[in-house]
């Protein structure tokens, strides 16, 4: 019994955080023994809007790693690949763009959204543009069945699955596999400033190597209940990160209904939350720090090593599928 | 001293026409000696827009390779690899479209005329929107410093200089030559119905491989100068084709100018032009027909060896480049 395949990476552009770990993290770890796991990290796709700084690619490639090996993902059972030494990527990305029209690239909501964030609107760039395209073959080139994402990214599976539909109705062969979108238990992780996303370039951010120190000046800093003004006000529990952080990370759930209770009767002030919520996630953060250390202490060759071996057995998957692609459409000629 | 390189191809998609050798393959042969000549059967690009038709450019690609053999280009001299069997190609297109905004493809004049003459409009597919990105890899990958094309192909030759210049600027490394254009003797030869471009699919077309008898059909059902009723009427030279074809082909430039002469003062019937006409396309074609037999002759196996060897001389430059790109862009990592 062939066990069935997840694809899901990162872009190295900055180190992890709280954000990534609830969306993807979290389940590549749980899922590993279950499935065949494959991370990519994508940093073809970091170049699209990083072009003009290739360095901050390549500064993040060994730390992407570091993130995914301390959250507890074994290199043994996953396998870490480079998205631009995978040159059958690059291959099918080219195949797929026949098989997605430019009105519908322009629809994709993420995108638009990504568009506007970066001021790109007229000076937008082709690589940008068609990202979700390469992104659509880095899962189809494993072939793979699921792809544990965030709330965003999922646009982007739709449009894999729309491709490979297309690709499968063209040329025959039933190559891939439609791939499901496997979403985090949170949706979507608010920033520490309370606004919608926890992203690094909003610096907004709780890294997974951020040490307790950091950890607990960034939370006490947290955006919280604007209209509670003493802390004897009734708060509220909703819309409100700090809660919302105690409710995914904190292991004593009995004590984050005792403090929302509280919160909400105007019982306890929004310091001893937060210090709660800071020893919470420094609980949660140690075993990751310990593991991280561990690996960063076997030195750099060890890191490079994990991303070579990967990168060579990813590329057996990806060779066979680019040899079905040519057959399916007609294209080995010898 | 280094060769200079020329990298010039054909689509697959159908046999190579009179249009075709004035545009491009004269010079492919003059130049074979002084020029490094690398010459491409770009079926991924013909792809873009036969995507559903995979059979139609399989079949072709030996075709094109016979008419380029037919008209005297040596295969010991030139190099003739397949595109889809150059990985590089795709790596340096995705890498080039960071390079290019999508606005700057919207302008280009040629693909804004062939999205019209194939009734894309809303369903245009990226990979034809963006086929220019894939003709500047296929260029820049051999580093090619002349392209021997048509008059049409102009704005995508102009599309390749500026995004190598875009690559240069941002990346380092003057790893790619500018290149430049080099039109034929005739900028675009009209087709047997006078419309503007010979063409496959407008069907007026002769095409390199027609017998004595298809030639001379197809010149006595030409079009000529319309207002002309009677053969004693004074005839116009200027945009009639018969006359376009004699200057291009006939190698008795005298008896052109006598025909000219006498048409212009009614003192020549179409039907004798028209028949001299024949005889001179019949006289240039006569040692390109020999030729094809000649190789013909070989089998099968002899063409897919050409194929096969020149895409692995090629690979040794396309490889060689993709290893400067990697360094430049800085994701040679280990």
């Amino acid at each position: 019994m062939i066990r069935k395949r997840i694809l899901t990476g990162d872009r190295p552009t900055g180190k992890l955080h709280l954000g990534h770990y609830v969306g993807s993290l979290a389940n590549r770890a749980k899922l590993q023994d279950e499935y065949e796991t494959y991370i990519l990290i994508a940093d073809v796709q970091a170049l699209t809007d990083n072009f003009a700084h290739p360095e901050k690619v390549r500064e993040n490639v060994r730390e992407v790693l570091l993130d995914n090996l301390a959250v507890g993902i074994d290199p043994e059972k996953a396998t870490f690949h480079i998205q631009s030494m995978i040159p059958e990527t690059a291959e099918l990305t080219v195949f797929f763009a026949n098989l997605v029209t430019v009105s519908r690239l322009e629809r994709n909501p993420t995108v638009k959204d990504e568009i506007a964030q970066r001021g790109f609107n007229k000076s937008l760039p082709l690589g940008f543009f068609m990202y979700p395209v390469s992104q659509a073959a880095d899962i189809a080139v494993v072939r793979a069945n699921l792809v544990p994402v965030g709330a965003d990214q999922i646009p982007h599976v739709e449009q894999t699955r729309e491709i490979v539909r297309e690709f499968n109705r063209v040329y025959g062969g039933n190559i891939f596999p439609e791939p499901e979108a496997l979403l985090g238990k949170v949706k979507r992780l608010a920033g520490t400033d309370g606004g919608a996303k926890m992203s690094k370039s909003l610096g907004n951010v709780i890294y997974l190597s951020d040490d307790a120190e950091e950890v607990k000046s960034k939370v006490m800093a947290m955006y919280t209940d604007p209209t509670r003004i003493h802390p004897n006000d009734p708060g509220h529990v909703e819309g409100n990160p700090v809660f919302e952080y105690h409710k995914a990370f904190n292991k004593n759930q009995a004590e984050v209904r005792d403090l929302e209770e509280r919160y909400q009767k105007g019982k306890v002030g929004d310091v001893e939350v937060k210090e709660r919520l800071a020893l919470a996630l420094n609980e949660f953060l140690d075993p990751i720090r310990e593991k991280r250390c561990e690996y960063e202490s076997k030195g750099p060759k060890y890191l490079d090593e994990i991303l070579l071996e990967g990168t060579k057995k990813a590329r057996q998957v990806t060779q066979e599928t680019l040899k079905m692609v040519r057959s399916a459409m007609k294209i080995d000629y010898f």
